[in-house]
Order: structure tokens, then C-alpha cells, then sequence
């Protein structure tokens, strides 16, 4: 018999079992009024999850998917952008631009790094003639477990005037970080359904303000089923161009009642705490944090690997002794790291369980720590005992 | 208390049990050995229902998402194709094409009419530099309910040597109607999850030949989700690009297993079957079926509505009195016809069910005809006496 | 791929989904709040269904356990009872009486006839020394499809002042037919999970007034599992002595939820309606009811068989081809008669299906009918054509 | 959104994903082939689990009713039995003996200890005319956590070749704790569904040998639903006499299928590693377990309140902070203990996280300890470091 699995690679997550049992209802008539009831309910949760009055678009897509979206929708072929590589996926958001045409200003920066307003400042005050169109951040990113100062650089990009759309990634934050689309002013937020929205992954979602709009209206690159305004349309209707994800859509309204039911402020927090202990449990563990802890990420937790502790030894006995899936570390970063997602529906027993799981596989490979001090961390994360 | 829905719209379908209940299941590590081994099934499997033993790719997406792929994979811009237009769907294929700079020669027919192999033979006659790279043809078209010969048009192509690539939007006839991929010689083929696949939308597939992959080579379309090459040489590790839509795929590994249990040539035959046995019924009632009956589809019947009876009473008392969901008509044909889907798990007591109903409701209606009569015809046609 | 399956054996029944899914909750703990409140709510409902006042018990065990427990907390040995044979359950209840040391009073009649007021008045009014115990009336003989007029019994016992306990088995009538329990001034009422109340079956239910917690107090049998008093005395605090059958609960609440929510007399009228609707087509099929109309139940009916037909024969087609299930003959009518269910979760749809599949296959089998006359009809009987 | 549950009550227990999904399935004919040979496989592992060639029965009922059925079966009024005092539910063995009018010699001790096979040994070498007809011994007496010396008793019976029936309760040690039915010669064992065999209650079991059916053939008192021979006769043809109780029969074959997949032995370790690793907790975190180790149970845990802390208070932290529910103290243990389960499916992280649940609520309460301390001696046990 098998434990109770513990899905912690960074997304998809565990998935609440009210979600679950939505996800298996039978079909209903994707044009007619009760799943339109389910979309429009759908689209009115979603605002409030995004903290935002802008329009909020739907894809039956991967959150990928939605990040091209941005791409055919809003610039044109040699349209200037920044983006960046601090990991697998911001670096992906690179590769998507510049398949599309765009010339890109890529921030590099040592994997591990956020980043920073001031790294966006020193971009546009050398862009005089403000010939920038976009800035492309990843809100969190999973690769490297950090966050990034989406406030501090949409501040930026305001003080210093200059017109150049704010993209973010949050794919791997909705849900889970603070995130003020309207407070930030953010131009475009891109998620998508398998972290935060504790859903099965294929639902693609984007907000979009005017500024955003404008853009749209001047974009000569193709598009058809990513065309913003198309979906819009629809959407008006409570339905969609093409035939939606239906399942989806009825776990997406139990998933979103349960995060407004909690209170998203509370949500947030819950993964600040959750972060908090596995990371000063990984400490006591003699473990070393990958990020500095001032940018790292509450949804994910990358650890370096101590030398003697391979990456496929330690995910094995994880695996096999207590049923945990973690994720190991991507492109130049894999055998060097090992990471615990901690986003979605978890719990303070979860971390205490594999927080003790993960002790009993270090114990189980030689690594030398006093047993019990990573949970004991834990614990008085949790009770507030500093 | 409800009655037993009938979803009978031309898709999505009803959902056996043991489909809807692979959906619910808590989703595992989409980069794991557990799900690459759900893929591999599902890529295989996939293989014996589109009767090919080219590469068949999977994507996160509806099946417009797909039909798109096609154009930015194997095109580019200015490249002349055959579209068609005998209802929405051939119209959307032609709307991609353009979208994205293609031009398109555009077979326009009454809907209701079938694209023959006549059509394109007397087209390709014409291009005597064959510069026609392709020809799209909707095997089925559920506008109308309408079947194009495939085969027979492929005859054609190859008859006159003719390079153009022939592309199949089989969505709605995959695993529903006979459709030989290899033996009819077709280059690429189309489909989605929620037809005659069973499952909810949100899986697109295509499978495509090595003449496609020649197209793909020399296609200057800009692309990224979509690109062809890059979904393979993941699918050849038995992973995706992007987060692939994990429960959707572990209903898709059993649906694919109930079909080629009961083997595909029995499931055509019960799909015909039923679509005969639903037009006998029709003509019974004193009603006018919208296709020919030698071009009318097996998954989708088009029905004229009588002159008394307008569309909202009739779905709105079937739906009402007997949960039976019926489809209206789209475009040009709104308040025309009524459309009964007949594809997916569907069997004899479904259909006498169905017909049941709508003879009741055409009573109601003040519709004249004899009651009974066209049950009567659906059991005639199952207990094969004529 | 299976037929949708069309359980038509007269119980256990077909199952809404709701309630199938409540089902398969996780438990939860059977002594703490959260429990009590579903006990709480399922005994307040029941007393709706029962339409009664009195004190409603419950028990994990089947129906017959119930009827067990009658005997043994209102009775003593050698107490006189009055029982019948009409059919099967009758006959159990009768030899539950004997195996207790009860002397019964045994009705005997042809199978498919019912007990009438008559048939209890003459009994009684020999008894002058009025030493009968107890009346146990069948409300509905399952084995014939046979209703008994409860309340014409009732009054009889009342106008002879006579102080017998009228003991009803209302394990197939509950939530099926009209059963007014305190309007009748009905002593005991004896239930069970598995037929109206649409639950799998393991739940039994009973309804008690004061005269019968009189003859409690003198009864002399042995008992603990089914000690009315021990069960009421936990059940004031919403438990039960021994563990109860928590998931049966969850579904309880779930489907006394749906009965009170379409209103019990909706739920009675159209049981009536189903039944009608099949002995309508029963007899235009040229088939034979078992019992007179005025006295055939709602809830099952049984049908002659046609000298050429045997029951395996018929109930293998309607089996193998239509994934219908029937009941057959039991006892003495084994062989001679087939039995339709027609209880709980059923509507309009159901029944056209279902006679759709009996008269395919009675065609099949050689039975000379016009194909289409019972479907006919059912359908003029839902449509109130005379 | 509430976290995960920790079931924690000693039974029922927390059930497997994949139960209970069988327990939402549809019902199916209980008169059919395909229920009948649910039945016979349900059969066959039952006798895998008790470890036994002997009949084996099954009752709609709860595990209370099975011993109920043994009383009314086997002896008949006035009959000497041998019953104990050793907790609640050996105690409610003695009462269902004296309500059948048995004469009991009941073993009374202090709660907490276990009935040994001297206790036994004692009793029965008074018996000069072995007039004893049976001995009852409770395996596992749920209320103090204590399991009794089977084995040891049996033998002693045979020793003295004393013709008494053993008839031991195994409700809750079945598929738990080391049972051996025939290689300790046990008469009579009786076990239902909600504990090891990890379903929801309802299902009563029982084995009986060839004694124990002669004893049957003399028994006076009276029985009709829980009498032994018509059930065999019944099962038979894998039928039961009354509605069996579908749902829990398909839910059993699965739960059956579980245990005897991973191997009974193996089963029966992991439960005594599991209440190794809480004892060792307990006793870090300076709480007094109430039974002596030696006789303390693997499958419930119970442990004394410390002064300062009310069950009250230590329950409802568990629960609200937690989501943990667990056991308080029976009867005149009520206020003194807590009660911990660890049956069913349980494994090293429920454990750990249960332990890491507990010290924090301690703590809250202000009961002094190391914390972390309990979790360690948990891993410590895990990973046998002694």
C-alpha cells in the first residue's frame, strides 16, 4: 500500500480534493447559460485573485502558451524588449521573444539572483530616445527559488517616465505572493492553472490594462488563437472563440472560492510561513539556501546539494521510502541542487512531514546533522519561538 | 431530482465513467518516470486509432490551437493553399490560413455540400505550376453534418503528382468515422480531446509524414508553442516543451484503451449505425434532413426545422422536460436546423431515448406526424429489418 | 464500451450521482460535531419522508434486520400476529415471526393479490377476545408488484377499536409511493436504504409511536443490536451505540436532500406516471400484468411471460444487447413472470428506453407485436393523450 | 482551505484512495454473475486474512452485530461463558452475553492490563465438570490500547483439553495486528470493515470452524437474521440471504486486494513499527503511556493527560490547528487519557507529522518538553537507530 503522496516539485501542486471532484463532473453545453454562469463567475474570482479591474483573458493553453500570447499580441517584429536569464523560464520568455523577432536586452545575472529595480533603471536611463517597448520580469522564478521587486520596478519604470509596457511573469506566483496588478500598476500579468489555482495544468490566463490595449491596436505580428481582442470578444458572452476547457473551468470556480473563502491576504501569508520553516529547517540542517533569503521565493525552495549527496540518491530514497517527489535543479544548475515546492493547498503538518522525511533521507546517506533539528525549526517557525 | 443528461451537441461529448474518473485523479510529476509511461501508451495507442505509423505530437490546447500549428509549421506567408467553406469550421481553417498571410484559393459550396474530389481536381488542374502547397479539407464538417470523401481526394493529389500537402481537420471525426491515415496517404491530420475521444476539451494532436516534415523545414512562419520540432524531440523522452495537461492525458490513456477494446472498425460501425438510425427516425417524423444522406456525416445529424417550430422552444422544451441538450444552427444556418450529436459512447438506447424525447416535444410543438414512428424506425434500423 | 447501464431490478436502484459521490467521502470521526449534524439532519428529513412525528431509529443492516427487529422488541413469545403470504418479503416477515415464538395468523392468498381491509377486518373481528398482537402488512410485494391499502387497514383496526400494532414493511414503498404514517396513524413503519431512499442498500430505518413503545416495555424477547431504546436513547445525542455506517450517512442527507427538494408528492406522482406509462405498454405489447391494476404497485411491475419466451432467454438479450438489467420470478414464480423496477431516480427517458430495449428484444425472441406500440404508449401516457 | 486530515480515532480508520473510489460506483445486480463473483474473490481473501480454512461469513452490520450473531448462535440461555473487563468493549461483550441470558464469569482488571492465558488457566482448571461453554477474549481492547495473549490462551484451552469455544473479537486487530486462525486453533473470530480492512463500517465478519458449528447445532436461542447456516448456505452460490451490502462489498474487494498485494506480514510489521515509533515519541515527550509495552497495542496508542492539560483543550487544538482528531478516554477513563490510532493505511510521514502535530499543541498548552524531541525518537525508530 502506498503512503500519501507528497507532490513536492514546484508545480503542478496537490490539488485540494473538492477541486479534484469537480474535475470529474460530467461535460455541460459549453454555449449555454449554466456554463456561462461558470465563466462569468470564473472571470469576476480571477480579478479578485489578480487584484486587478483590467480585463482578464482566458486560453486553453499552458501558462507558455499565455507568455507567446503576450508576445504576438502586444510588439512587433524588432521591437526592443527586456528580459532576462536568472533561470530556465525567464530565459525561455528571451528565446519566445526573439523567435517572434524582437531584439532583446537580456539582463544576465548569476542563477540564484533577482532582478532588481535598479537593474531596470540603469536600462531605460540609457534608453533616451525611450525606443524600449517592453520589460519582461519573472514575478518568482522556480528555477532558482527567488522573487523578484515587481513594485520596486514598475515604480521605476514610472519615475522615469518612460513607456515601456510591464510584462510579469507570474505564472508561479498567482495565488501564492503578494501581487497588486492595479496597486503595482502592472500593464500585464501572465498566470497560469497548475500552481497558485491548484488546478491540473492547460488553463493560460492574462490581465491586461489600456496601456496594454494600446499596444494591441499597433502589433503586426500574426495571431489567431492567442488574438487578445478575439477572446475578449467572446469572453463579453461568457464563452470562447473555441471550445473551452470545460473541466478545467469547474475546478478553476472551486479553486478560486477556496482562495477568496481564505481570504487571499491570509493565502499569502500562509506561504510566507510555510517558506519561512522550510528554509530555516534546511539551515539547521547544515544545508546551504541556493538565493539570499532577502529575494527568496515562499512558493519554492532551492538547496544546494551537499557534495557527497547526488541528486538522483537523495530523490530516489525520497521517493521510495516516504513517497516525496521533489524537483532537482534545471540546465546548469541540475546535480547541484535540489528543490521542495511548497505552494498551493500545504499545510503546517505537510512541511513537518517532509521536513522529516527529508532528515530521515539525509540521515539514510551518510549527511551529518542532529536529527529532528530541521522539524524542530519547523515547529517553532510555526509557534512564533525565535 | 434531474433526469440523466443527454450532451447531445456535436461535441464536446458524453464521457464514459471510467474516463471521468481518471480525470479526478491527484496529478503526479510530470517529469517522472510514472507519467512518461502514461505518455508513451498514450502516443502509441494514439498511433493505432489514427490507423498511421507516422509521429503523432500532443499539444496543450483546443483543437483550433492545432489547426493553427498547421499553417505556422508547414507554410509561410504567401504560399497559396485550398480552404474551403461548407460551414464554420472550413471558414475558421480559411480565416487561420489568412491570418497568417497565406493565400487562400476558397472552394465556397451551399452548406450542407460536401468538398469532392472533383472539387480539387479541377483546382490542381488549373495550378499548372503547382504552386498550391496545400489543401485543407475538414473530413467532417459539423456545421451541417457533412462527410468529405478523403480518400478520394487524396487519390486525386497523388493521381497528378501533385506536391501539394494534404491536411485533415479531423477533430470531429477522429475515432468516430473510418479514417485511414497511411492507407489513404495523408500527410497531416488534426484532432482534439472532446469528440471522438471522449475527454473534455483541452487536448489538441497531430500526426504528420515526412513530406510535412520536409514542409516544416523551409516554413519561415514564426513559431514557439507550436513548433513541431520541438514538441518531437520532447515526445521522444515522452515529455513536453511546457507543463502538458497531466489528468487530461490520464483519461486520454483510457478512453484510447476503450476504443481499441472494443476496435476501432466495431466503434465506426456503431457510429454508423447510430447516425442511420437517427436519419431514419428524422424522415420518419415528417422532417427534412439538411445533407444528402451519401455525404451525411455519422457523428452529427442536420436537421430542417419545421416552418411552426422555431429553435429556443425546441431545445428549450427538450432541454427542459428531458435534459436532452440539443445544437442550434451556427452562422447562416441560425434557425435554420437543429443539429443531435450521435458521437463518443453512445449506443441503441441512447438513440431510442433521444428520439423519444424529441418526438414528444415536436408533439408539444404542435408538429404533426405519428407518434412513435420514429422510435419505430431506430429499432427497425438496430434489429436490421427492411 | 458498455451501454449506459439501466439497472431496472426492483432494488437496489440506480443512483444519482450526487449522492454516488458523497459516497466516497473520506470519514470522519462518527463521535464528533460534525457528524452529529449529518445524523441530526438525516433523522429530521426522514421524519419528512415518513411524514411522521414519532421517533425514527436507525441501523446499519439491511432492510430485513429491521424487520427482525420488530419482532423483537414489540413482541413476546407466543404473542398472536397477523402475517401474510402474497408474496417473498411477505412470507420472510412471516417467518421471522415464527422463528421468534410468535403464533402468526397466516394470510394466504394467490400471489399478485394484495391484503385488503377486508381480509384484516374478518380476522379481527373473530379475535374478540382481542388477543392479536400485531398487524404486518407489506406495503408494497415486491415479488408481484402489489400495493396494499394501508390506510383502509389502518382504519379498519381503529373502528374496531381493535389494540393490534400495525407493523407496515415499507422497505421498497418509502419515497415511492404515498405513505402518510402519522396521517394514517400507522404504529410501526420499517425501512431500508436501497430502494427509494436511493442508496446503496446497508442502512435499515424504522418509525415508532408511543403504543408501540408501550408494547417495548412488555416484551419479553432478547435483545441488544436491536434495542429500540438503547438506539433512541444514543440517538438523542445524534450517535448510535456501535460504529454507524458513516458513508451511507453522508448519502442520506444527500439523497433526502433531493426528495424533499422536488417535494415528496412530485416524487409520488411521478412514480405513478413511470408505472403507468409502463403498463401501458406492457398490455400494447400483448402482454399480460401479473396484478390487476387497482392493485399493482408503482415501484415494480411484473409481467406474464409469453409461453415461448423464457426468462434467461430474455433477460440475456436485454442484458448483452442493452445493457438493461430485469428481475425475474422468485419462488413459485419463477420462470412465469419478469419484473420491471421503476423506483427512485427514474424519469420519462428511462422508461422510453427501457420498453425501447424490451421490445427489440421481444422481437428478437419471436413475439408477434408492432414494433414501436409500447414506446407509443409511454409517450402518450407522459403527453396525457386518452 | 483546511489542510489535510489526520483520521486519528482508533477505527474507522483512514481509507485509501483507491477504496473509495470503488465505493461510488454504481450498484450492480446483487443477484448476478458479476456481483457473485465479487463475492466469491471477497471470500477467498477474507480467509487469506484471517489465516484460515474455515467458513468465513459476512453480515450487513456493524461489528457489534457480529458479536451479537456469535452469542445467538452458538450457546443457548444459561450457558457459562467466560467474558471479560478489561475495557469497553469487552465489557459490552459481557452485557450482550447477560441480555441472551448467558451466565457470565467475567475477568475483571484494572483498565489497561490484558486478560492473560493464566487468567484464563486459573478459571478454567475450577471448571471441574467443564461446564464453560465459551471463552470471549477481546484481541485488541481499542479502549486502553492492549492486545491479549491469543496464542497463549488458545494453547492453554488445549492443554487442558477443555471443550470451551474461543471466540475472539479481532474487530479491531484484523489485518492489523499478527492473527493466526488456524495455527492458533481459534474457534470463532469476528472482525468488521472499518479498521484494518480500511473501509467505512457497515461490514461484520466472522470464521468459524467445525467446533464451533456443532455448538451451532445445539444452540437454543433464537435467530433469523444473523443465523449462521442460512448465511453459508447462501454464500454458496456467493448470494446473501437478505440485500447485501453492495458498495462495501466493492470497496472490500479492493481494500483486500491492498493487503494482501503489499503481503499480511508485511502489514502487520508496518503496524508494529508505526506504534514503536509513538510509543518511543510518547515517552520523550515525558507523557506516561497507559499500558505496560509489553501488552500495549500496535494499533492504538493510549496515553495519559498530563495534570495541567484537559483532553478538551489538547482535542481541540489537534483539530483546529492540525486538523488531527484523535481518541479520548471510555467510560471511567474519560478525562484521564487520549487515545492515538495508527491502523489502516498509516505510514512513516503520518507518523511523523501526527508526533510533530501533538508537540506543538503540547506546547501551546504548556506542557514542558524538548521540542522536536518526539519527532526524532519517531525517526530514530524508522531508521533503527538504537
Amino acid at each position: 500500500m502506498k503512503p500519501r503522496p507528497y507532490l513536492q516539485i514546484p508545480g503542478p501542486t496537490n490539488i485540494p480534493e473538492t477541486v479534484l471532484s469537480e474535475l470529474s463532473k460530467p461535460p455541460i453545453n459549453h454555449r449555454g447559460k449554466e456554463f456561462e454562469d461558470i465563466v462569468e463567475k470564473c472571470l469576476n474570482d480571477l480579478k479578485e485573485v489578480f487584484k486587478t479591474r483590467n480585463d482578464v483573458l482566458l486560453f486553453p493553453s499552458s501558462g507558455s502558451g499565455v507568455l507567446e500570447s503576450a508576445v504576438v499580441n502586444l510588439f512587433s517584429p524588432d521591437d526592443k524588449v527586456i528580459t532576462s536569464c536568472i533561470g530556465v523560464f525567464s530565459e525561455r520568455m528571451n528565446t519566445i521573444c526573439e523567435k517572434f523577432g524582437l531584439k532583446t536586452i537580456k539582463i544576465k545575472k548569476v542563477w540564484g539572483e533577482a532582478i532588481t529595480p535598479d537593474d531596470i533603471e540603469k536600462i531605460l536611463l540609457e534608453d533616451v530616445d525611450k525606443e524600449i517597448k517592453g520589460v519582461f520580469i519573472p514575478h518568482n522564478e522556480t528555477t532558482t527559488g527567488v522573487t523578484c521587486d515587481i513594485d520596486g520596478i514598475s515604480k521605476v519604470i514610472k519615475k522615469l517616465f518612460h513607456p515601456a509596457l510591464l510584462i510579469v511573469d507570474a505564472i508561479s506566483s498567482l495565488g501564492c505572493l503578494p501581487l497588486e496588478t492595479d496597486m503595482w500598476d502592472i500593464d500585464v500579468v501572465i498566470s497560469a492553472s497548475q500552481k497558485g489555482l491548484m488546478l491540473p495544468p492547460g488553463l493560460g490566463v492574462v490581465s491586461l490594462n489600456d496601456k496594454a490595449w494600446a499596444m494591441y491596436e499597433i502589433s503586426t505580428l500574426s495571431k489567431w488563437y492567442w488574438d487578445y481582442k478575439m477572446v475578449k470578444e467572446k469572453l463579453l458572452s461568457f464563452q470562447m472563440p473555441y471550445t473551452p476547457p470545460t473541466n478545467l473551468l469547474f475546478g478553476l470556480k472551486e479553486s478560486l472560492s477556496l482562495l477568496l473563502e481564505e481570504e487571499l491576504e491570509n493565502v499569502w501569508n500562509r506561504h510566507r510561513l510555510m517558506a519561512s520553516s522550510v528554509r530555516a529547517a534546511i539551515k539547521a540542517l547544515g544545508l546551504e539556501l541556493l538565493a539570499n533569503e532577502d529575494i527568496s521565493s515562499d512558493t519554492v525552495t532551492a538547496v544546494l546539494l551537499p557534495e557527497s549527496i547526488s541528486y538522483s540518491r537523495l530523490s530516489s530514497v525520497l521517493k521510495e521510502q516516504y513517497n516525496i517527489t521533489i524537483g532537482g535543479g534545471l540546465s546548469n544548475l541540475q546535480g547541484k541542487i535540489f528543490r521542495i515546492g511548497h505552494m498551493g493547498s500545504i499545510h503546517h503538518l505537510d512541511i513537518c512531514a517532509i521536513i522529516s522525511g527529508l532528515e530521515m533521507a539525509l540521515y539514510e546517506l551518510g549527511h551529518e546533522f542532529e536529527l529532528g533539528a530541521g522539524v524542530r525549526e519547523v515547529q517553532k517557525t510555526f509557534l512564533k519561538i525565535y
